[in-house]
């Protein structure tokens, strides 16, 4: 499973590389921000005195997009014609099967990534949803146009049960972005 | 269509990519040699007398990976999971609505391709096979190993009706393969 | 000739190179995308009662940059002191020979585009133009500048016999590309 | 924090592009897959009776090169002239003070890494090494050469107390290494 | 220590690298713009009938970013928490030794720019700051924001002592800078 | 003239591009270790006793290559069709007016290595062959293949006047080029 966690690496994330964006990030640079960002927001969250299982959260983190390895980061336009979701269950399943008695466990955190199923599942998606924001942002400042469209994902955050907790965050980012218009 | 056919130039052949060829030829550069070999093969078997429609021929070639444009070079791993050939047919049927009057014309040419319903179809997929393998075989010779898999479309080719033609051709390729080994 | 096509994925643009594009499209991406729009264009103009040879076309269409795999992309910065134009004529020749009996029909295509003799290839020639266009627009849209000087191609296009058929066509990447100033 | 993290993605590993490997993964890259085996190790760990803080262990993965955004990934050479590790010490400090009250937690933990204090922060030493040498293995596969030098590694895996748990996996890829030879 | 200046080809100028331009100049392509304009400006000096030596101004540019072989281009955001300098005095020592009888020589050379000891060594220390800038504004040229930051450099020519010989070059490009911005 | 050198770091070297190395070094890069192996051989040389102006010789290093800021790296397969020497002469010299007072020196200097009309020039030509051994011994001990079309330059190294001096550095590189193979 860590040979093939290798092709996060190696694959771009497709929806920069489509708006021409050269050399994107990996899909396991984006993995990468989104479990450090989950670290902070699941920590803060514990410190609100929420409850929430910070290392159920960290794993679900890490093992969100690994389905990707087998079926890469098939963009939006794409996704109208096949069934993306259905496809990565499947390959995620057979993944984790590699890992012996955890491969329970590890299928199960995905689904709650996937589908929502829990607390920690939902703040993963969180931070994935701010993570390309924030990444959009860095390009935008780069120079980089025609990004406008990643820009919905910000009423995502808004609606979201944990936006009260760090809308400072989601503003901050939603007001760098105004002003590079 | 035009603007969406630049996808083609963005986007990588994940095959070699995931092999680890860091800066692979893109889904158009291999398109257009598609392009070049079939019109080179198309003639050829004209001049020994098989009845075969040249311009047939280079439509096809030119439109047979356009709906990667929007589904992208879905590798193998992930055809295992999800219906490639579904996906590509319908994005292709609503990318050349676009085209008007023509989108009967050159969907239809597209499915010749895909179903192999013409020997005009049947040849450009004889194109697409024997330019692959000319890549395969020059990444070799500039030192990248691990694409032995790939050789497995050598058989595809020598089962083809038109083998006995370029016999030589597709013989030679495997030859100098084989000097790398 | 297959492998020496095989330059033309390697070898960049060199006009976008120049003006800071950094990785840009490779010959091949654009002789490509020149494929696909001399498809539709002549598939058009027939539709509109002109009597045009697609077949012909597309053959220009694919061969006319073939020579660039022995000469390269040479700038207009470097035309200004090398006779471009009579080093690919005498490498296409020299690389159409390798097609035996072919040799003649190609190079006669070659001289068709290259010095405009028939309608076809003078046509591909507007493609070629229409092609460079719709894709500095695109760079422009990514957020690169200083493509200024490839718009005055515009002026071409519109004194070109063939700008009564895609008046719209043309005037739309004009538009496009004011917006973007 | 967020922002500066992002630094991650664009640096690359300055081992590999001091060997020739043009495109390298990114630090980010890096981190990813070692906190991805860090959760797979220590999750074996426990179910082998073990006593391990995977929390802790995932936190250590994720934070343990967040200094190197500052400082970048200076290659061995360079380590010879001057002071990484104090120079990383006193980044990470100042990086994690952003953090507010969980500041003191994480700069624990960074430590707990960087000097080994605890057994999550060895195993994820012992992680960090695996995941550079799995790399290096790819790389090998790939074609690229004159990487012998990394693996010196191996008898740090060697002599590490996690050794007898994760025999099979260290020789496994030792074996696949020699097979490249 | 010719291989080991083949270093400054792979290694990227990290200035830019942090802001954004995914594929940079190396160190070895700045240091040969350096060289240049140390040229010119050299030259220009001595038709002013300013004693300088020539000879000497071109061997302090061509082995002024030499222990960056060694060191990397170690960005502002590192040399907070380390001793850049020190470091590659100490390098560069090292490197010289391999040149013999030479060693001497070159190392005075070398903190003759580092310390700025001769004329010739401040006029290397002028022509980096100015070919950073002309680098700089190439970029933003080119689409990329966000390097305002590099311009404080013009402050520093503007109080050297051989401003009053290239105002016009200084501020002509500061003058384009402003019509960017 | 600054600016148009920019084009230099922006050129590929033709010769690896279409031997399969993807991001090879530039003509910049290729400037800056002739100018520094220049340095190196004819401090050599003069400590040996033999009269060479070292100054010139390093003017004549970085002057060399300018010409392809206009001309590019035109390759060998280029150069049969067309005039390369010639057009790079009328360049050089219209790029060098701009120069001012100092044009007529330039050109002069620019003729000598390329006619190699003195000592100095011919001693650029002999480090313009070593550096590009260096660097194609570099792509190989990297991995890369298919260079050996290089190493004819081997014997011209051995025919040069200099090579008495350089024997050891020459075969040096000769024994680990048969290494690799």
């Amino acid at each position: 499973m860590f040979f093939e966690a290798g092709n996060l690496k190696k694959l771009p994330r497709t929806g920069w590389l489509l708006r021409g964006v050269s050399n994107p990030e990996s899909i396991a640079d984006h993995s990468y921000r989104v479990a450090l960002i989950t670290l902070f927001l699941a920590d803060s969250l514990k410190e609100n005195g929420i409850e929430i299982d910070v290392e159920r959260a960290l794993k679900i983190a890490i093992l969100h997009d690994l389905a990707e390895a087998r079926i890469t980061d098939v963009p939006l336009t794409a996704q109208y014609y096949l069934d993306k979701g259905k496809a990565e269950k499947k390959a995620a399943m057979e993944m984790f099967i590699k890992a012996g008695s955890l491969a329970k466990e590890y299928f199960r955190l995905w689904r709650e990534y996937e589908e929502g199923l829990s607390l920690e599942g939902r703040l993963v998606k969180f931070a994935d949803k701010l993570e390309m924001l924030i990444q959009a942002l860095e390009y935008e400042q780069t120079g980089f146009k025609n990004l406008d469209e990643f820009w919905s994902a910000l009423e995502k955050l808004r609606e979201s049960e944990f936006y009260e907790y760090f809308k400072e965050l989601v503003e901050g980012l939603a007001r760098l972005h105004k002003q590079k218009l």
